[in-house]
């Protein structure tokens, strides 16, 4: 099965970062002056999953790194635990198709994909409103603490690292580190949920632990980034942009650091800040 | 059925512009210095619809012009025309439900949801690719040209109108108003494409024509906005941010003009650039 699943990377690779954006004629005011040009634009691209010869679910993303977003995609939605879990699969990618076989077949994470939770009592038990995330998110415990400089730090190195995707706009960006700021992977995506389960994916198909990790992220804080974080295994995620309520209710009640707005020499600690050491 | 429908609004209406955010206790660190502060927070809100008992779609949504919502979603996913196609609807803010029954009970979008269409060939026939989407965008034709001077005037009234979502941040806004740039209405949401599904029930709800108008919005030309632009019957949509090529393509099939990148004083026109009068 690996053979399998790495020649399909290997293959598609180069021609998907090709794809990621193409150039498009615009008619340009500035200033006054009115120019015709040739403009960068992302790319967006649909990619139905079919599970075991079933529609399971479209993803619209950005063509590249497909195979870590089909894991990352299954392992969030509670279908996949490990790569192994996979038996085989296979992408289409001039009609936009991810087959994939599972060991095990199973309807659960079928028929509760998306259905919404009816809670007891309104803000009393946990904020999910999903059942996959109710069967997928853990409790972090743990983490060490970094220095609130290490922030600063890596939201510079993940705009620096994404430098390529300004020309087009519009694309996300979602870095996944050690405590120590070592062994940076960047993903980007113009879905935002796709840049996180595409480190996901990176991590599960390489078999690389996400315990104690980082996330970096240029979107927003919502509920479902929480999640993606809980699901990871991640105590610690830091944004760009601004935070949801039930982003924060979920981060406080599932032992997640979250910082966000996150500028030149600023940012905000909303939940946990045990994790993050201020300057003297 | 009206008179139902507007009791419901007239009671829900004054508690859910409260809601629109929240205080939080925050650590916020700037230049060195450390507070504890209260921060506006955007609340997200995961609103349930039940079509004639079943479960539809949820939405996380801002809790705020909720029955706009669900007739702008249930209209632009083709499962109704008009607001006379819903015989009764209630809304349990609560919980996050909304209950809605067809006059006619259908199964043809509730079959058809999300479902993936598969194209005979790729790049050759129109980029849809979800069924109800094939079923209710509409090429758009006519449709008067506008001063590129309305893009930035339009443009500023929108962030004018936005102001007070300033504070929490990670807000879109969509306004709709006529060719000379009259009846302005500004819907707001953390969710991009709820935005626009709110200005389109606001319409439908009224009475309102949608025809021969303009969208500004702040967020990303996906092709969902595309799509939605069509099916409220918009020719032209302009916004702050970048587009997406299939979003472009789709614009340029269905006869959508895009202006994309609204700034200062630049812009982008991006297809059917005869709506947009260039200044001399």
């Amino acid at each position: 099965m690996s053979e399998h699943r790495e020649e399909t990377r290997e293959e598609t690779k180069p021609e998907a970062e090709n794809r990621s954006s193409i150039a498009w004629r615009t008619l340009r005011l500035s200033g006054g002056d009115i120019e015709e040009k040739e403009d960068e634009i992302a790319a967006e691209f649909p990619l139905t999953i079919r599970l075991d010869g079933e529609e399971f679910a479209t993803l619209v993303c950005s063509p590249d790194d497909l195979a870590d977003l089909v894991f990352g995609f299954l392992a969030s939605e509670g279908v996949i635990r490990e790569a192994d879990d996979i038996r085989n699969w296979s992408l289409d990618e001039q009609r936009g198709f991810a087959y994939v076989e599972l060991q095990r077949p199973q309807s659960t994470a079928k028929e509760l994909h998306s259905k919404r939770i009816i809670g007891s009592c309104c803000g009393k038990s946990r904020q999910f409103y999903f059942h996959n995330d109710a069967r997928t998110a853990r409790t972090i415990t743990g983490g060490a603490a970094i220095p609130a400089e290490r922030c600063f730090e890596l939201m510079s190195r993940l705009q620096a690292s994404s430098a390529g995707f300004h020309l087009t706009g519009g694309i996300h960006h979602a870095a996944l580190c050690d405590e120590t700021g070592d062994g940076l992977v960047v993903r980007a995506d113009i879905g935002r949920h796709n840049a996180l389960d595409k480190l996901f994916g990176h991590c599960l198909r390489r078999g690389l632990s996400t315990k104690r990790r980082i996330i970096a992220f240029s979107g927003r804080l919502s509920s479902e980034v929480v999640l993606k974080a809980a699901k990871i295994g991640c105590p610690i995620l830091l944004s760009k942009s601004a935070p949801t309520d039930l982003a924060l209710r979920l981060a406080d009640d599932l032992g997640i650091t979250c910082v966000g707005f996150i500028r030149a020499d600023s940012l905000n600690v909303y939940t946990h800040p045990q994790r993050i050491v201020m300057p003297m």
